[in-house]
């Protein structure tokens, strides 16, 4: 479809996968994936737990790197200005809020992390897991998609890597917002693709 | 206007301005404000440069930090995996498509910088620069909304900054894009905010 | 004492304090402050602890924001390439080796954060956390002087800080790099200064 | 030699090479290359240059990624709290101080960045360079040893590559903070190496 970012050259090029991947997940946490907290219970983001669970037993099968993040803060006062609510009454380190969610944790094979900001990559040592691991290739899962998951999505591309943004791995509270960012970023800094892309990504090349 | 994100306490709190303003002009530089470039020529960026001259004027007066950058690369080799076809072919350092626009310039008294990647903090001296001068609050303007600004106001938010967007100094290509970043941002990490309030507050307080 | 150094001007200018204090503590952790671990049992690193514990208390009590961090790790694949030994033996989340010196360690006032490079700042959120509270001028104590210390104590002032190397409040396994460390950073980056000029500086100002 | 620091297993690893080198240049600029530059003039400095020259010849040869930066400012106010006199006089974007050592200097193959912190990855494209470019191993060399080299090797490790101080491409005013900066470095974060074992390495991998 034309449009007036078409005509500019917005998304004329594609990505590509390179030669090694690597797996984020953003914070497919109890307080976004569990209907008994305030931020949680969409069934948009529940499916995209099913989907990347199904995407990740391929990956660690397959010996791909998985990193895997969640947002949580000693205090209030450690917080950076959030205008959600709700954050700042239950993303505290050691509250269930801030467990991963079970159908995507694997604590002895992914490199779990906590972060403090919305992207994965900001202040963390994510990309110096990745670059170790000599990974150049980032597939981005997670929640919430207009949120931290964008926010990831264009760390991982500014610094250097492929970006791989999962359509059906990435939940939202509402479509809109998910369909947008899939809109804004995909003709910038990331190709949008399925996880069944990125499986067979992995079934033809590890 | 409830919905299924205010459910959820997004947008439940208000930042406010603190002590210390600093302003931030994003990638005003011919590439995006010049109708001769192939990404620029939009009315909503011209119109969004002539309200940040307008604002600057004022700060510039009153002695506030303001940090302007320019996105810019040394040769293609160097950069990020662009899906913007125009973007690789003009963006390179020294030539005019990396020139600030004449509007917003001020070489003598803001602080210029470069980057290369989305956000203007990303890899930058931006966030020293703003903390060396003690700014607590950042009012964010340029363009275009939904790629480079709205990575700055992220990332703006995530170091730790009070964050304003300013609305009508932020021009996109096209107005839906636009709207959908005020909306994402505006509910989570800044508050969004017109030209005049910033002004308002600087008469004020400086 | 006239050098090669202070004759290129090296030292000249001095950094002084500023208007708002934060105190940065590193890795006084058990694996390097309690002789039970293999790097830990030095006379001046203990010696390093108790004055950080005296000048800590003060800070408290004036309302001086304070960030203590340690070093650790979910497993080997995560780490850098360390050349320590001890390191890759002993540096594992939730081991006794990661945990805070009792002696300076207060869970409720303090802002405490896990890092897994030398320095505090390394992909870490240290740098938002002091400007969020406004800090403009960081005190750095902890251990290894010439290691993680002196990592830190160029990336507070890369950053943007004024930053004060607390002698008295720093310890190295030896004395020799510990006053290297000194010489080097104090004639470049950082005032070096004395336990007591931090608390005289709490006393007066705050 | 066994001393206190190899009792405690410091510099019991070896770091070494990996698949895929990088050479990063660190300040080899007129400022501390050129005597008639109040911080220039050491000879340790130009047999550090001569040095660094036969190895690019040969990385250029082989097609190792290469990235050169120089540290400028655009004025006094955008620069960190430096203590060193001449760096605040001399340090100034499109100065003569601020040019590339002509020796090193190739702005057609090499990536060359401009800095504003010490370590050559602060807040710079540094890791997103050679992330990009696959690169798995640096070889760091430039000056000054004991500042901006030690920082920039310090932060190569801390982003995850594996690094090589290379001892004879790397200079100092004088000797003692050279040879402080090595045993400091070398037996934590890098393999501490020559000039020959990184043209070696090119001559047998690329």
């Amino acid at each position: 479809m034309q449009d007036i970012y078409s005509d500019r050259s917005y998304g004329e090029d594609k990505v590509g996968f390179g030669e090694r991947l690597g797996i984020l997940v953003v914070d497919f946490q109890k307080a976004f994936t569990d209907g008994r907290f305030p931020m949680g219970g969409s069934d948009r983001i529940d499916k995209a737990v099913e989907n990347t669970a199904r995407l990740l037993s391929v990956a660690r099968e397959k010996n791909i790197p998985v990193a895997s993040c969640f947002v949580a803060y000693p205090n209030l006062a450690s917080m950076p200005y959030w205008k959600v609510g709700a954050i700042k009454e239950t993303l505290f380190e050691g509250s269930e809020a801030a467990e991963l969610d079970p159908r995507i944790a694997d604590h002895k094979y992914d490199y779990v992390f906590q972060k403090e900001g919305a992207s994965a990559f900001f202040m963390t040592p994510c990309s110096a897991f990745f670059t170790k691991h000599k990974v150049d290739t980032i597939a981005v899962t997670g929640c919430v998609t207009s949120g931290c998951v964008r926010a990831s999505a264009v760390d991982s591309f500014q610094f250097g890597f492929r970006t791989m943004l999962v359509d059906d791995c990435s939940g939202d509270h509402d479509e809109g917002p998910h369909q947008d960012t899939m809109r804004d970023v995909g003709r910038r800094y990331a190709d949008v693709v399925r996880s069944d892309d990125v499986i067979n990504f992995m079934m033809r090349n590890n």
